[in-house]
């Protein structure tokens, strides 16, 4: 089975998704993110859904589980790279990633994570 | 076709490889990461392979092509991420990566990076 590699840098773990997202790898990615997040002590997930040219009501609500798993464990989770046609598909569905932040890239989601990060008394997560 | 994602971060372009690197592919990647090193004058390119689990002698041809050309543009490749097993079955078929720099993980290829930008009097590549 495929597998999402998680990359840390400094606080922050990334993904990038290129594979179709069926449950199995879906079920898998939430899992290791979340093993990750409690393994590295990260304060911030990034998800990069730029290779994605479809995001369906299944890939919006795993955004939104593992955003919900990530907030539990402490950690902030910011969705970057969606493509334009993609975002307007979500809206003309009428699907709105509720309680998924999101962000044009990756180095501005990073700025995001920071921001959150120093609003809350913390370090920088990117160090 | 699929196509992988380039992530840019400060001075840096990220590449994670998750899926199969046949020709089509391979060379699309080649050409996109030439066109965004000139794009962004980026400095240095960092590839992920944590997620292969063969690298063979194409793969491997590949990863130098795509060093050689980054050279040329006056970018500095870093290949990040390796399996410990992929390392022994790449001695083992006596291949050694030639004109490639490696790395364990994403941060020490970062470092890596900045190393050699501070080695030519510039900034830190990841900003």
């Amino acid at each position: 089975m495929q597998k999402i590699p998680i990359l840390q840098m400094g606080n922050c773990l990334l993904v990038t998704i290129q594979v179709d997202l069926q449950d199995q790898i879906a079920m898998a990615l939430q899992e290791d993110l979340a093993t990750r997040i409690e393994a590295t002590g990260a304060r911030g997930v990034l998800i990069d859904i730029s290779a994605l040219e479809i995001v369906d009501s299944f890939i919006g609500r795993m955004l939104a589980d593992i955003s919900g798993v990530a907030r539990v464990l402490d950690a902030k989770t910011v969705v970057v790279g969606m493509q334009p046609a993609v975002a307007i598909t979500l809206v003309e569905l009428g699907l709105s990633l509720e309680g998924v932040s999101t962000a044009l890239n990756v180095e501005r989601g990073m700025r995001l994570l920071n921001a959150a990060a120093q609003e809350d008394g913390l370090d920088s997560i990117t160090g």
